[in-house]
C-alpha cells in the first residue's frame, strides 16, 4: 500500500494538489516520476491514520518521506496535532526535520518539546544546522539547550554562536576531511574507508600544512581518477580562495557565484582552516538576499504569507506611516497653489499624471541600481556610465511623454497654455527621476543605509514634490 | 612581479577598488587572502602591458586569472581593444571565458571572431555551456557555428537546442559517469582511473540498468568510504528524483532547494538517463528568476546597468506608456468631479494622499503574494488564509490611517466634513488594496499571465481609481 501510493507513473506539473508520485525505492517503475514524496494521497492516508491514532501506520507512512516533506506535513497540521504527533514519535522523531521547518513552526515545536529532546536532535545534526537552529532560540531556551548538550556538541554550538550573525563562522560546517600534503592517494582512500559509512556528506578533501593552514584541496573525482601511489601534493588544487571567518554571507554568495565554486575552506585570523562552506548553504543565502531586496523595495519587512496578522500590521504600518508623511509633504506643495487650482480646475485633474509618471520612471531607475549594487556591479566608472545613460533615457522619455501628455490634455481641455505647461513639467520630472534614481541609491550606499530599503520612499517623494511644484508653479506664474 | 601583485595579506571588503590579493599558487602567504584574482594592481599592469603591446607580458598577466576574472577584464575594455587582444591571443584564448561574459559583450566578441575560432572554443566546453552559448546566437551565426563544429559536438549542440528554452534538456550536461549496478566498488574506481585526469568535474556516479533507466546513484564520498569488494547495488542510493527532460528550470530550481539536492539525473520520455543537472547550474536560475520578479514588479525589463540606451528606452517607455494610460484613467475619474473641486479646493490638495496610501498598501500585498507564487507556497488553503489575513490587515491599517489622516486634515483645513470623508475614503481604499492585492496576482496566475509582470499596474490603477472615486464622489454627494 505505502509503496505504491500515488505512483501512477506520470509527471504532472508542480502544484500542491497535483504533485506526482511516491518516495519509495521498490516502486513499480523506479525510472519514472518519484520526484515529490508528499503526494495528496500520502497526505490523506497520513491524516486518516493520525485521526484514528493508528501510530504504527503513521510511522510507516512517515518513514520513507524526505525530511523536507515531513517538515511540510508538520507545518500544515494544526500546532496541537503536531505536538501530539511529535510526542508519540518520541526518539523516532527525525532530527533532520528541524532545519527544514519555517521559523514560527519550529519555535513552537521547540517550545513544546523541552530542551532534552531538542538537545538529542541537535547532537545528530551537522554543526552548521545545529548552529542555525540554536541562533533562533530565546536566551532562556538557548541556555537550557546548551546545558542539555554533551560537552563536545556544546562547544561546537557555542563557538559557532560566538561569530557575528550572517558571517562565514555561522554558516560553516566544522565536519571536514583534512589530510597532509605528503600522503598518497592510496593512504587517503584507506583513511576514508576507516570512516563510518553514514557520516556527513563531503565533496572535497582539504589539505593543510603542520600549522593547520590550508595549502590545497582535492575534488573527490580527481582523487578517484588518480593512481594510488601518487602524492596528494602532486594532484591537489593550490589555487585556493579561503574565506575569512568574519566575511559576510552576502559577499560569500557573490564569491561563489563569480567563481562557480562548490566548496571552499574557511580560515580564522591566523589563517588556520576552521571549517568549510558548501554551495548548498549558499542557495539559502541567495534566496534570502533576493527576497530582502524585493520586499524592501515594496516596503514589506514581514515577507511571508505565514507571518501573523500582528507582525504584519506592525511591519506594514511603519512603512505606510512613512508614506503618509511623504504624501502630506506632496499635499503641502499642492496647498501652496490652492488659488491657482480654484481658477483652473483642469490643473487638479492633470497633476496626478505628472507625479505618477515621475514616480514610475524613478522606480525603474532605482530598481536597476539597487540590483546592480546588490550584485556589486558598480565601480566608479560604471556608476558614471549608468548615470549618463539614465540622464539620456530621462531626457528622451521625457520628450516623448511630454508631447503625448500635451496632445492628450489639449484634446481634453482645449487649453493650449495648460497643455504646454503639462508637457514641460513632464519633461522636467522624468529627467529628475533619472538623475535622482541614480543618485539616491548611491548616496544611501555611501551613508551606510541599505539602498533597497530606503530608495523607493525617497524617489517617489522627490518626483511627487518636484512634479506638483513644477506643474502648479508654472501654472501660477504663467496662467494668472 | 605577477606573483605578488596586490598580495598584502589583508582581507579588505569586497569592492572594485579595494579587492585584495592575487591569484597565484606560490604567493608569499598562501593561507591568507587570495580571494579575488583581478586586483586593481593586476588590472593596471595589464593595461600598461597591453597599451605598450608587450604581448608576452600580457599573456603572463592573463594566464593565472580565473576565467571569471578574465571575462571581467574583457568586459571593461573597449570593444576594439578587446577584439585586438583576442586576435593576438589566437588559439591561446581560454574558451572557458565565453560562458562568463555578459550577453552583449559575448555577442560582439563572437561577431568579431568568426565561426571557426568560436567552434574551436565550443568543442572545449562542457555540453551545457556549449548549448547555452549556441542558444544566444542569431540563426545565421548558429548555422555557421554548427557547420564549423566536428560532427560529434554538432550533434550534442543540435540535440540540446531541440529542447524548449529553459527546459532541463537545455540545462543538462551530457558528460557523466555511468556504471551498471553489478559492478564492485573496486571495478568502478579502476574504471575511473582509466580516465584522463583533466576531464569534466563530477560529484556523483549514476547507475543504470540494461535499458539505460536510472536505478541508483552514488556520491563519491560514499564510494570512497566503501570497501573495494562491495557491489555498487549494495551501496547506491535508490531514492532518486530524476527530472523529466522537459521540466522547466524554475521548477527544477524549486526541487533542488526543497530537497537540498546537489546533482540529479535527467530522463527522457522513455525514462532513460540522458544527462545530469548540478547545483551550480541552479544558482544561475535562482538569480535569474529573482531578478526577473524584482524587475517585473518595477516595470523594468532591461534589467542591467550595461544595457544600451536604445534598448533601455524601448523597454522602459512601453511600461511608462501603460502607466500613462492608467494615470489618464485616474484623471478621468477626477475630471468627473471638476465642479466639486472648484467649490472645495481642499479636495484637490488631499486627494493624492488617499490614492498614494492605497497604492502603497496594495503593492505591499502584491509583493508578498508574487514572491509566494514564485516559491510555490500557495495552495488553495494557504491562499484563503492569506486573503483573510490581508483583509484584516487592510481593515486595521485602514482604521488607523483613517483616524490619522482625518485628524491631520482637520488641523490643516478645519473642515470637519472634509476630514470625515477623507478618513472614510482612506479606510475603503486600504481594504480594497488588501483584497485586490490578493486577488489580482491569483487571477493573473489563473489566466496564465505572469503575476510579477502585470500585478503592480493593475493594483495601482485599482487603488487610484477607487481612491479618487470614493473620496471625490462622497464629497460631491455630501458637501454640495
Amino acid at each position: 500500500m505505502v509503496n505504491h501510493a500515488g505512483h501512477d507513473g506520470t509527471n504532472r506539473p508542480v502544484n500542491d494538489d497535483t504533485i506526482s508520485s511516491a518516495q519509495t525505492s521498490e516502486a513499480v517503475s523506479p525510472n519514472l516520476g518519484s520526484i515529490y514524496g508528499l503526494t495528496p494521497k500520502v497526505e490523506a492516508a497520513f491524516h486518516e491514520a493520525f485521526s484514528q491514532q493508528e501510530w504504527q501506520r503513521v510511522r510507516m507512512l512517515l518513514d520513507p518521506l524526505h525530511p523536507a516533506d515531513k517538515a511540510d506535513l508538520f507545518e500544515r497540521m494544526g500546532m496541537k496535532e503536531c505536538v501530539a504527533l511529535i510526542q508519540h514519535l518520541g526518539d523516532d522523531l527525525d532530527p533532520e526535520i528541524l532545519p527544514y521547518l519555517n521559523d514560527d513552526v519550529r519555535e513552537e515545536i521547540i517550545d513544546n518539546l523541552g530542551p532534552h529532546i531538542v538537545a538529542q536532535s541537535v547532537t545528530e545534526l551537522d554543526s552548521d544546522d545545529a548552529v542555525t537552529l540554536a541562533e533562533d532560540l530565546d536566551p532562556d531556551e538557548l541556555d537550557d539547550l546548551l546545558a542539555a548538550l554533551p560537552v563536545q556538541d556544546r562547544e561546537v554550538v557555542e563557538q559557532g554562536l560566538s561569530y557575528p550573525d550572517d558571517s562565514a563562522g555561522r554558516m560553516m560546517q566544522r565536519e571536514m576531511v583534512v589530510v597532509p600534503p605528503f600522503w598518497t592517494v592510496g593512504q587517503t582512500i584507506d583513511h576514508l574507508r576507516s570512516f563510518e559509512p553514514e557520516r556527513t556528506e563531503f565533496y572535497l578533501i582539504m589539505v593543510t600544512d603542520v600549522n593547520g593552514h590550508p595549502v590545497g584541496e582535492i575534488r573527490l573525482d580527481r582523487l578517484l581518477c588518480s593512481a594510488r601511489p601518487r602524492r596528494i601534493s602532486e594532484i591537489m588544487e593550490t589555487d585556493l580562495r579561503s574565506i575569512p571567518v568574519l566575511m559576510d554571507q552576502e559577499e560569500i554568495a557573490l564569491l561563489f557565484r563569480r567563481y562557480g565554486m562548490v566548496t571552499t575552506g574557511v580560515i580564522d585570523e591566523e589563517g588556520r582552516l576552521v571549517g568549510i562552506i558548501t554551495l548548498d548553504d549558499i542557495i539559502d543565502v541567495i534566496d534570502e538576499e533576493a527576497e530582502e531586496d524585493l520586499m524592501a523595495l515594496a516596503g514589506v519587512s514581514d515577507g511571508s504569507i505565514r507571518t501573523s496578522i500582528i507582525e504584519t500590521l506592525r511591519a506594514r504600518s511603519a512603512w505606510l506611516m512613512l508614506n503618509l508623511m511623504t504624501a502630506v509633504l506632496a499635499s503641502l506643495v499642492i496647498g501652496m497653489f490652492e488659488e491657482t487650482i480654484e481658477k483652473v480646475v483642469a490643473l487638479a485633474v492633470l497633476m496626478p499624471i505628472v507625479a505618477s509618471m515621475g514616480g514610475n520612471a524613478g522606480t525603474q531607475t532605482v530598481t536597476v541600481a539597487v540590483r546592480a549594487i546588490a550584485m556589486r556591479e558598480f565601480s566608479p566608472k560604471t556608476a558614471i556610465t549608468f548615470g549618463i545613460r539614465e540622464l539620456f533615457v530621462g531626457i528622451l522619455n521625457g520628450l516623448v511623454f511630454a508631447v503625448i501628455a500635451a496632445v492628450l490634455s489639449y484634446i481634453w481641455f482645449r487649453q493650449l497654455d495648460v497643455s504646454l505647461i503639462l508637457g514641460f513639467a513632464m519633461l522636467i520630472n522624468l529627467v529628475v527621476a533619472g538623475i535622482s534614481g541614480t543618485l539616491v541609491p548611491l548616496i544611501l550606499l555611501r551613508t551606510g543605509v541599505d539602498p533597497a530599503v530606503a530608495s523607493s520612499v525617497f524617489i517617489t517623494t522627490i518626483t511627487d514634490v518636484i512634479g506638483f511644484f513644477v506643474f502648479l508653479g508654472l501654472a501660477a506664474l504663467l496662467l494668472i
